[in-house]
């Protein structure tokens, strides 16, 4: 191939380093206007009225707005209907928006928030989603706090157990994790003539499309979203800039001057999603042998005050929780439950990392306790091709989870790895392997499509439109390169145009590793169907019969010994008037999961990942230094070697940040540590000098040129990895992220 | 049907009255620079060099730029390559554009221009065009100032000639008209992150593209063309934009900043297209019936100092040139010239009412000679279906000719009519009628087609992207009609986009009355294939079979007996995940007129009209006041009647000015009238008590629901018929149009 598995230059690496890239903050318009939010002081509390008198007398204040205001409806749409874009009754965590500023700077906006009087009255709130679920708690969510429970039941796991000659049962628990993106959360929105725009940075054109039109009362034709060069999402821009862009709809709406508003790192700490904080009790029971045979997980994900994504990410948890292994028997039960809090969304991994970390400690558990090498009983009950999962899904050929576990294990020496176990500085090795669904799976199958829209111009230039965004991951480079590859086209020709929600269908959200596959394959339907017939005035200018056989090399269509450059083939397409457009469309097919019964096909395909790590203890400060990350991943194909690579490498720092260094903490409901001088992420001083990134290639025959997902697997596996080295290390197992020097001491006080 | 043929409102109706339509000068930029232009002061020099240093310093002034500045091609791409964005060693005439300042506000950039010294020597220039054709005329393109020829040779008119029993021969001349569309040129240009927006008010935003690609060297998918609500075109905004477009881009690129130039109306008057001025040498020869054997015609268009678009406007005239009758003996030559005065290019009707105006007088004349009344001798003549044309094209059933001719005249009582020839106050009845090719016909091959994405939301609402323009025509409505027809969509849920290059392929231009043809056909092809999914899901949702059967109805679906409502349909086809987004695609098939012989097929279909008139001249003033015009025209089938007869009214009263108005003075290759104080249009109080539009409709089997064009149609005959009756009522017979108070006087006095 020409394009596809080169690593090609990135399209927007030069934008983004020489600073010409336009971020939502560098957009302004003349005559514009900044929103600033009014939020809740408190995590619970009875809103009995808002007094504004004060501030809109301020000079350069323009309005304040409150639910009231609202023409539409005041619910943000998502999964379930539970979350207004204001609160007007009550407010269910500190930090929820209660009323909107707008103001001819952002300082006076800012500064008239404050002036805004709530008058409240406080209710009880609870925090803990163990208290949560008590029937003696505050209902906040329905009547049990539950926003969803999920049961997969295969085989009879209570019986198994009875007959294992080994059970080892843990809980484990995980604290929140911040996406950290470099960009805030900010939206632009301006009237048109016939309706609305709204630019800003974000995950999920669509999400937002449909949050402006439900805020506004709008038709879907009158709005339009344009998503800006985004810096960074990771999960963070996939449902909560629906709110940021509602809220800046709302302000222009009323005000017909462009608004814009941009959040501050605060406000984006203590409104915006986070990883949930998990509680996972897990239970593996073995044979001598090191057969597993048995699983059993509670997992308890804290949602905090409204839904959200919750019960998506639970279902994405509920079924990888017992790990990428064949087990006979297996029993999950798992509920995402509402608390006082900020409400906690998608982020890399969407639900994995928490049972991951489960998973993977509790397996060196078992294998210390069966005396075995926990690589040699990793890979004994891995999964393979045509292995069973625990949804009894039976698994194709492009599973490569065991050399992935070969081949990261052999980066760092594995074989020969030599402990430290005295002196100050204790050195240990660890492993954790996982696999992961690829795009939506079943759960999310009314949203499992995507549209592309190819469009070739005279001069060989190729616009294409699509529905997925490029957040920094490298998706308009990747998709270029497919889109080239199927035209027969240099890459130099072809680019993404900025995500624009009026050019393409709704193509679903930017999550769950989906873009690859699913904006890929749109890309190739429509390449497909374009290069018809580019092919048959090839086969007309080459005086051959049968358009079969052109085959494209170099930027040349051939045909036996003939050949004709590709902007000669175009040139001759638009002389016969050709149209070299379509707009392709690609949808998951064959997910056969049933909520009901917990059982079958969830996704169309897993991506397999391990990791392996050295790492080196300091047992008087619990400082952890990493010295060797080995990621390796079955990926189908890598379309970019180097992108992929940079994917692994980037992953497995935030990665390290969950295992060891992330640690937001939240007192009476409210964040202590909104910003990084108290939230302390990796830097790059952090970075360990090997981070060896392997990528294993079993093919996916319905995947873009082979191609699987690879945005969320190279996080997952770290955690545990590290926390399994430190233990090899030192001896304290780790069962709550993060191992941050002062739980590692503690622990091994403990000892 | 629901909503072809019917009145619906205007979708642009509502901004339009309330001011609210953002036209290209409300648009504003946060650090957006002007640009004004400097011109040559005179008709042809010799540039020497160029002074910008006093300019430079001039604070404000941000920069002067000039031909050596343009990083591609300094070339306007049309259709003949010899007009520059600036002119470089020579100017070819006054008002020619040299260099273009930037500056941080207009007045500074307009100010600044004056203080640019351009060091020239001054050429000998050529103004009239029957000089500029003799040997001993300046050379100003080529080596015989002949930007084209035509020649169309049918049967043998110079041996019919002999045989005739009347012939009549005149010479005809035409003047300038100028557009007046009340928005002037403007254009605004941005960097993006990928290359360059431009915005601005345009008719032809591919040509816009073309121009913006050549005069900075990027490809087309950097560059994004997006037309502005545009008030006004009528042909001046067909290819006289790229140069606008061309120079705010320049600036912008030069500049890194947006930048925007909006002409003012002097020098829109002495820079832009005009409509060229004709000199038509006609003869008429006939048998004592009346049956006309023979026509000669030989037309000289004064192109001005550039080719743009005469070849094409040449042709067009030349194919028409033997008026709407069927004449076995046709000899036609064309010849466009080039002269050292302001370039002309496309005006609404496209070199048609020139000849037309020199048909319809000889007509009349020759009735007069013959004895016979001009109807009857007309009707005796007219092409009828079946008629073969003076390029031998046969004429379908879509040929309401001899229709228009009754129903015009009938409207205004022509068989008992009642001159009035005594007195101060003179009363006359004329009539004029003729024909128009639809869309651009075989010298436009190449561009003759239009793509349409059509894309219907989830909430039923429907996205359309097409490449031709709303210009004021109404085309955003028409189309919006077509497309909730093709879907059985309610009206309201349809509407067009803004149109933007990048959205669907290059779709030709907005001119030539060929937008309801091509981007409506464009829009029934997406239709009929998104319907065939929503089909095949309402078939399956009403327990049917087959999907063959499904009608629409008022916002339903029906087969049989059994209906579902149109929201619900698409509501389900988005549950199944269909694509219900489709680029549809329409070409011109069938042209067969070939350049050498003169003959074949010229354009698909022909639009029919006849103008009736009764007019009453002042004897003593000149003055001439329109009592009555009926404008009868067979277009095939009004998608909107309203917008139909508003277009006939607009046409006519731009005849109006055509006819007896508009009068552009040039002395030594200058305008001397630039502007609306001296170059006079009719105004409200001009427009008849009387104008009744007449729609005829003869379906056309390829046109959208059997449209044809109706664009340029209502001007063409306008004149001739109140020439003709200003003959009618005084005996004056003006064979130079405008027909103002002086020349009526002259030629009255000279009886």
């Amino acid at each position: 191939m020409d394009t596809v598995g080169k690593s090609v230059k990135r399209k927007d690496a030069l934008d983004k380093v020489t600073g010409r890239a336009k971020f939502i903050d560098d957009y302004t318009r003349v005559d514009m206007l900044f929103g600033a939010t009014v939020r809740s002081p408190e995590p619970y509390i009875k809103i009995l009225s808002i007094d504004t008198k004060n501030v809109e007398k301020i000079k350069g204040v323009i309005g304040v707005y409150t639910a009231k205001d609202i023409p539409g409806k005041n619910i943000v749409p998502l999964v379930l209907p539970d979350y207004p874009f204001l609160a007007e009754k009550v407010a269910k965590f500190a930090g929820q928006a209660i009323a909107l500023v707008v103001a001819e700077t952002e300082e006076i906006a800012r500064t008239a928030t404050k002036l805004v009087k709530i008058n409240f009255k406080k209710l009880a709130p609870v925090f803990d989603p163990l208290e949560s679920l008590k029937n003696s708690a505050p209902k906040i969510y329905g009547d049990d706090n539950i926003f969803k429970r999920f049961i997969i039941k295969k085989g009879d796991a209570a019986d198994a157990f009875k007959n294992c000659d080994v059970v080892v049962k843990k809980t484990y628990t995980t604290n929140y994790q911040v996406h950290s993106y470099l960009e805030t959360q900010g939206m632009l929105a301006e009237l048109t003539d016939n309706g609305i725009s709204v630019y800003g940075t974000m995950q999920c054109p669509f999400y937002v499309l449909n949050a402006v039109c439900d805020i506004l009362g709008f038709t879907k034709n009158n709005v339009k979203i344009v998503q800006t060069t985004t810096g960074g999402g990771f999960g963070g821009k996939e449902d909560v800039p629906s709110i940021v862009a509602g809220h800046a709809a709302l302000l222009a709406y009323k005000t017909r001057r462009p608004v814009k508003i941009i959040y501050n790192r605060e406000e984006d700490f203590v409104s915006m999603s986070k990883r949930h904080p998990g509680h996972i009790e897990i239970k593996y029971g073995a044979k001598k042998n090191g057969k597993i045979t048995a699983c059993n997980v509670r997992y308890i994900l804290d949602g905090g005050a409204f839904a959200t994504l919750s019960t998506i990410v639970l279902w994405r948890g509920t079924i990888h929780a017992a790990g990428p292994y064949e087990i006979p028997n297996v029993s999950i039960e798992a509920i995402a439950v509402a608390t006082n809090k900020v409400p906690c969304g998608a982020f890399r991994g969407f639900g994995q990392p928490q049972v991951a970390f489960a998973n993977e400690s509790l397996i060196d558990e078992l294998a210390e306790k069966l005396g075995m090498e926990p690589l040699e009983l990793r890979l004994k009950n891995a999964l393979k091709p045509g292995s069973s999962t625990s949804t009894y899904q039976k698994l194709s050929s492009s599973c490569g989870l065991v050399e992935t576990m070969k081949k990261a294990t052999n980066s760092i020496g594995w074989k020969n790895r030599k402990r430290v176990t005295v002196g100050v500085l204790r050195r240990g090795f660890g492993m954790a392997s996982g696999f992961y669904g690829v795009c939506l799976g079943a759960a999310g199958k009314f949203l499992a499509k995507a549209g592309a829209h190819v469009q070739i111009q005279q001069d060989g230039s190729i616009i294409i439109a699509i529905g997925n965004t490029d957040m920094g991951q490298g998706a308009r480079t990747i998709l270029s390169q497919i889109a080239a590859e199927g035209i027969g086209a240099p890459y130099e020709m072809a680019d993404i145009v900025e995500v624009d929600t009026s050019r393409v269908p709704d193509s679903g959200p930017t999550v769950a590793s989906r873009t690859t596959v699913m904006s890929g394959n749109a890309i190739l339907n429509a390449t497909k169907h374009i290069r018809q017939k580019i092919d048959k005035v090839v086969c007309e200018i080459l005086g051959e019969k049968s358009s079969a056989k052109v085959t494209t090399k170099c930027g040349y269509y051939h045909m036996g010994d003939k050949k004709i450059s590709y902007f000669d083939a175009i040139n001759e397409c638009y002389k016969r008037r050709e149209n070299l457009t379509y707009d392709g469309w690609w949808k998951e097919e064959g997910t056969t999961f049933d909520n009901d019964t917990g059982l079958g096909d969830a996704y169309i395909v897993y991506t397999f990942s391990t990791v392996a790590a050295e790492v080196e203890v300091n047992i008087e400060t619990g400082q952890v230094n990493i010295l060797k990350i080995a990621s390796a991943h079955d990926i189908g194909r890598a379309i970019n070697p180097q992108l992929a690579e940079g994917q692994i490498q980037g992953g497995a720092l935030q990665g390290i940040g969950y295992g060891i260094f992330e640690n937001l903490i939240l007192k009476d409901g409210k964040i202590l540590n909104p910003n990084f001088s108290g939230y302390l992420i990796p830097t790059s001083m952090d970075i360990p000098e090997f981070i060896k990134p392997i990528i294993v290639e079993k093919k996916f025959t319905d995947g873009p040129f082979g191609a699987k997902g690879l945005g969320e697997p190279p996080l997952i596996c770290v955690a545990p990895a590290i926390i399994n080295a430190i233990y090899n290390a030192t001896g304290v197992r780790i069962r709550a992220l993060p191992a941050i020097p002062e739980r590692i001491l503690a622990e091994s006080s403990a000892l």
